[in-house]
């Protein structure tokens, strides 16, 4: 018997088809910084630019999305994609990554000049992403050595020694750092057997420090732990994203299936997706909070209780890769949740792209497409993720 | 004739020396850490501690809290008072400034190891605040020695080299800085003219900083200009924070009366108290908005639309402060406007203290009393002022 959700699965494919061309569209419309190379991405709900400062992240993430759909997508196998994406690459190793000491910067001018870094890894994951990705595209190799050379970087600040970074922080287990790993490793070695077997113990070690967030009887995904996998006094110890422990589900499902380990599989469809899910979701008026305190206490992050478009991208392409794997019921009804909630509150029908930022009852409060920690990325990789996913479900694969 | 606001007066005063009471008992109550000395400052609805780390800029604004208590209102004038000053000031030069480099610490634990460093010089600020006001109130020359070496540093800092901060940024001229030294100069030198004469030409600077964020024709007080006093491009440069921008007005009224300047008064009570409230006001919800980009675009902060407690509370200040010197009824009616919004929003009526975080329509978000950057300062800095203030208007001086 088809379930009203299964019998929603064409519809789901044709409306998020639909989705990314208008997504894309709109970053190959408003976003090429013809000039200097990389992409403006401070963009108006209209796609105007409101700021033409480039952050490093959304930088690297769509020179990484950009190869991705020219890698994947016939419709976007164009020399316009591949041009734009080579020019953000170049951009990148020219403007973002110190060659001294291999940190990137956070914030840059239009024509690269630094204007602030941060104490953190993540301008260098993107850095990383975006090269693995443009050797593919390229078949450039030298993007490929540069991504190895920023891999071992990364490896070596997070598993050997931190000073670097500069963070003046007692060392903690975020699940940041674990969730970005288990990606990198997978981006970089996907087709790659002797990448594989070098960054081996890497995706190990990213597996184990994911786990390690699986705190309070099994029962939440607690944001940060001490290095020993303890609970941390205090509201930092306490605190749960639910999005981010949804994303880091269906990274530890991809990686589950690739070795078959069933254990793994369930951690992460029930640790990590499922009840994250069940404890995020705001059951008055829909959507997944920002932040929680894992004892009901109030969080101090400001936006706790708004609904951000990202964590719906992350538990669009967690649901839907969990119906695949497991062909339950409970995983499609889920998606289907979040597939309306979203459809019907991110969606902007006169411009494109999608709103970033509602009000905890769903009402948009800041109206840009691109900002400091939103632009071509988090969308479209659901977008292309789920209709790949909902494909392979149709065809009865 | 008696305006409906000038009738209030008396109840206004009322209620505000009964608040200022109530506020002063919740944190004498709940803050003092018998044990390490200092305070703990992250304090929920009903004053139980959810969290024992010590955010330093609260540590010292506390202890300036203190001490103008101490050494201002007889009912504070007790050993006990005195006694939890001391501790927290000792705490202060113990664990939060570093002795070699003069930085200070942004959160320590509870017994004063540190966890994070701010590239900002707030943190230094207070210290130099509790030192300033702590000599006051001990008579002991130590604290004032200690509040005169920071402020050489912070001067260093500003007027010299950064380097010392370690701010990866361009430099650009931020209303914070300008306005925190404008009260940093009044603090420290107010009773001492050998001080005033030494830091004349600081508190000249600090007048001109914060002038130059005069921009738009005299229409905005932009939150950040460049360091010669133009307009920056982008989200940065478009930004208002109606609170900073009233709060840097009262501060330069205080420092007009100070010389009888009257172009300087009339400069803090158009442009930075009466224009920013103007355009800072919420005309559906009432409260004053967080920030605003000057174009009317969305801010990039996602709280910018949030109703927070601290404008409110400088709101309040510079009405009054403004009433006082000019007798104009305009500025006592937007008094009253903020009162009744800041009296019906943000006091909790079963446990003391006010809440600090409203939404947009005027509910309470985040429940704490104390948090990362909300402690024992702006409410009852603003009851003290406030109710000084209204005591001597209905006097009749």
């Amino acid at each position: 018997m088809t379930s009203p959700a299964q019998a929603r699965l064409p519809e789901f494919l044709e409306k998020m088809e639909w989705e990314l061309d208008r997504v894309m569209t709109f970053w190959l419309q408003y976003s090429h910084d013809n000039v200097n190379g990389g992409f403006f991405t401070c963009l108006g709900r209209d796609g105007k630019q409101y700021d033409d400062l480039k952050y490093c992240w959304l930088q690297g993430r769509q020179v990484w999305m950009y190869c991705k759909m020219y890698n994947t997508t016939p419709k976007y196998h164009t020399p316009e994609v591949l041009a734009a994406a080579k020019k953000g690459g170049d951009f990148l190793m020219r403007h973002v990554k110190n060659p001294a000491t291999g940190k990137c910067n956070f914030l840059v001018t239009a024509d690269g000049r630094v204007v602030k870094i941060q104490r953190k890894i993540f301008s260098e994951c993107f850095y990383m992403m975006a090269m693995c990705e443009l050797a593919r595209a390229t078949k450039d190799d030298k993007y490929k050595q540069e991504a190895i050379k920023m891999m071992d970087q990364l490896q070596y600040w997070v598993c050997v020694d931190d000073t670097g970074i500069g963070r003046p922080q007692a060392r903690t287990n975020m699940l940041s750092e674990g969730m970005i790993f288990l990606d990198l490793v997978e981006q970089l070695t996907a087709d790659d057997a002797t990448l594989q077997e070098k960054y081996a113990q890497l995706e190990e070690w990213s597996i184990k420090q994911s786990l390690q967030h699986i705190q309070r009887d099994g029962s939440a995904i607690l944001e940060t732990v001490s290095v020993d996998g303890k609970e941390l006094p205090g509201s930092a110890g306490r605190l749960t994203n639910p999005g981010h422990a949804i994303e880091t589900g269906w990274f530890l499902l991809r990686c589950a299936r690739k070795y078959s380990n069933i254990g793994l599989t369930k951690l992460a469809l029930d640790k990590f997706i499922t009840k994250p899910f069940q404890s995020g979701w705001d059951l008055d008026n829909g959507g997944l909070f920002s932040f929680l305190d894992v004892d009901g206490l109030s969080p101090t992050q400001l936006e706790w209780n708004m609904k951000l478009w990202w964590p719906h991208c992350e538990a669009l392409i967690a649901f839907i890769m969990a119906y695949q794997e497991t062909k339950e019921d409970r995983f499609l009804d889920m998606f289907e949740k979040v597939f309306d909630y979203t459809f019907s509150k991110f969606i902007d029908p006169d411009h494109g792209e999608w709103f970033g930022y509602l009000s905890q009852e769903g009402n948009v409060t800041l109206d840009f497409k691109g900002g400091p920690y939103k632009g071509c990325y988090h969308v479209p990789r659901c977008l292309l993720m789920c209709t790949q996913i909902l494909k392979t479900i149709l065809q009865g694969n």
